[in-house]
């Protein structure tokens, strides 16, 4: 007998196979058991009928429950009605294990228990798409910049130094000094990318934020670019042409798991190059002009970018923010000293900043300067100034949020979806 | 003028162009000066002559320093005795910052004095090298589960429970509870085969050991495949085809980078499956022969791993080791209750193990006696548990640790140069 995967019954069409799986649900109509298997690849429907198989296998289909493991032997057939495209004509149901009262049914169940099952949850047909298309966006990330000359750098996840405060950091005893958990792999990016030109790190990272809001978890997913003699302009372009690429792999590898979570993907068709982009100052007047109390000189918050990205079918880039909201690190706009050479990417549809980044400031002399004026210890910086001794050139980069991302391109409104097991202020189990 | 970069001047034989990048090493005979230039992608060697070029060039390559940023243009031409084949004949040459004093010189440093200055030893030829490889291992890994369809299923970082003991957890305040940096993201594969059938997750993992070997990192990068419906033949079957997979991939790939680093490719090129497997007890018996005093029960040391593995050309695979030296998880072997069905896959050449994995414990019961064996809270294992209550089944898995891979497949003695920015006992810096 043949071991097939669901994800391959078209191979093996008219014949007899093996599959081993799951029951994802039944029913019946009297002499025939309807059974909806799954295995992780794929779903497949099985025919049982009382006429073509064994009692012990009818009675089996009779009692078989959802999630009892199992093994069924049948005929593979093309059925254009059935869901995939193929039937299993069954001739022998084996149950590995009868299930009782698996706890997530079909019903509806409140979000909380769903999180508490987040180990079970994980089986239901929607987040296995959402599984999918997660591993495609990573893999769409990894491509465009393995294709593009870019030298993966893994940042270090310990990190010595409080570098931005200690407010949202994550502590732990490091042999008896402390280390904390990173928020970023810039830093070390720059230092790579004077090694290798063009780098990038993709790893998790940390914000100990004691924040409820749907777009935020405690540990998350970046992939952070980082160019040597790349400015601004040549930032913006590079973040726009690895947006289009991730939004067109989906589209063309993932149409599937996109229809299942009912995502119109007309908006998603729409995300070509080139995206629109704002000044901080252009982004204010729109805020103004649509009647939002927004103070100038402050960042936006998230009701602000749902509100200026509204008025573009496109992620729009606002570049040039007050350079007193922004890092140390970013290089003032030489044209407008008040400014940053920044740029922040606003998602479409009320998702918000999937991307920030910028140019970084390369003078020795300027950035010891901002480093005192941001009360930041100089010590811990030494290392990362000798970038700026030792043949420094112009450098920019950005860090995109791959959590974020996933819930734009599912249509999902919170980001606790996109992850496998998403840890959150009140969530660090399973 | 065209921008170029040095892996791409064989486009650009013939023409002029710019490179933009750092001054490697240089010398003169005279009326000649030789730069050797890189700019992260490879090193070109430029010639000025002071025949062909203005008075202020050639003063600027007399006057230019190691690691000083750079802009030079020239025509590309091809030599044969040039490293690389090609040579750029330099017309002008522009220093972005003159460099005084980089503390790295070409004279021998000691490791202690390269690894605090990490972040400018990443530019020298052999660790760019090494970073090249380890970027196409980490992508022959996710190829190769990708294309044997997998699903990567990120695990969490923060975990709730101290599974298997805390000395060798690092542990962070986690809003008030305490929250445990991951070891393994096995058991949260588990769940995931489960859902997908064939999983593997990608991320640090972290251990606390107070240990100070060359083979140890207190944070370093895992690769763990789980497979539902696989028993521990089919593990080891998986295990040789991945590290083969993995050897071809780099010897194909990154024949270059390998020649710089002395690698004597010769051991690798025999890398083919099958894998010599042996029983822990014919291993045992090895150690016997070669009087080393070893009591059996044990598991083995690293010392013991090089004596074994010593034997064989190829990676050495140790099944059914005592279940008493194992984890709680692990199934026993029915043919001999006293054996766990694990493997530890050993690497030639010194390195010891790089995989350890087996087939899971799949029986509810018999879980649950173990964990109460190990003395283990049953509580925290509750998710786990439910595994085998809802639709168990065979399943079987392992991880790879990256930067050992890095180290066998380079042919470094020591882990710390095979990630770039290693974190030890005493090293969390730069």
């Amino acid at each position: 007998m043949e071991k097939a995967t669901i994800s391959e019954v078209a191979r093996h069409e008219g014949k007899e196979v093996t599959l081993n799986g799951w029951l994802y649900n039944k029913r019946s109509s009297g002499k025939l058991w309807f059974l909806l298997i799954r295995d992780g690849t794929g779903i497949i429907q099985g025919v049982a009928s009382k006429e073509d198989v064994s009692e012990s296998t009818f009675q089996h289909c009779m009692d078989v429950t959802q999630e009892s493991s199992l093994s069924v032997t049948g005929i593979i057939a093309e059925d254009k009605r059935a869901p995939g495209g193929y039937e299993l004509q069954v001739k022998e149901l084996r149950i590995l294990q009868l299930v009782e009262d698996y706890p997530i049914t079909p019903k509806e169940h409140g979000t909380a228990f769903l999180m508490d099952h987040r180990h079970l949850w994980l089986r239901s047909s929607r987040q296995v798409a959402i599984l999918r298309i997660r591993q495609e966006i990573i893999r769409a990330c990894r491509d465009f910049f393995d294709q593009n000359g870019f030298v993966l750098v893994d940042a270090p996840i310990f990190t010595p130094a409080a570098c931005e405060g200690t407010t949202t950091l994550f502590e732990t005893d490091y042999f008896g000094s402390q280390a904390y958990l990173t928020q970023s792999g810039q830093l070390y990016m720059e230092a790579a990318a004077m090694a290798l030109g063009k780098v990038y790190c993709f790893g998790p990272t940390f914000r100990a934020e004691k924040s409820k809001t749907r777009r935020h978890l405690t540990e998350f997913w970046m992939l952070e670019p980082e160019v040597a003699f790349m400015d601004l302009d040549g930032d913006m372009e590079l973040a726009e042409n690895f947006i289009a690429y991730i939004v067109q792999r989906i589209l063309q590898n993932r149409s599937e798991e996109l229809k299942q979570l009912e995502r119109d993907t007309a908006s998603l068709e729409k995300i070509g190059t080139p995206f629109p982009r704002l000044t901080y100052d252009e982004a204010v007047q729109i805020l103004k002009k649509k009647g939002i109390n927004f103070e100038y000189g402050n960042d936006f918050g998230g009701t602000d970018e749902t509100v200026i990205s509204e008025g573009f079918q496109k992620p729009v880039m606002i570049h040039r923010y007050p350079a007193a909201v922004k890092a140390f690190y970013m290089k003032n706009d030489p044209e407008d000293l008040s400014k940053a050479l920044c740029v922040d990417v606003l998602a479409p549809e009320g998702v918000g900043e999937i991307i920030g980044g910028g140019q970084r400031e390369d003078d020795y002399d300027t950035l010891v300067e901002k480093i005192k004026k941001h009360q930041l210890p100089l010590k811990a910086f030494q290392w990362y100034l000798d970038l700026r001794r030792y043949g420094t050139v112009p450098h920019a980069g950005f860090g995109l949020g791959i959590e974020r991302t996933v819930s734009w391109i599912c249509g999902l409104p919170h980001v606790r979806e996109t992850i496998p097991f998403p840890r959150m202020m009140h969530r660090l189990t399973p």
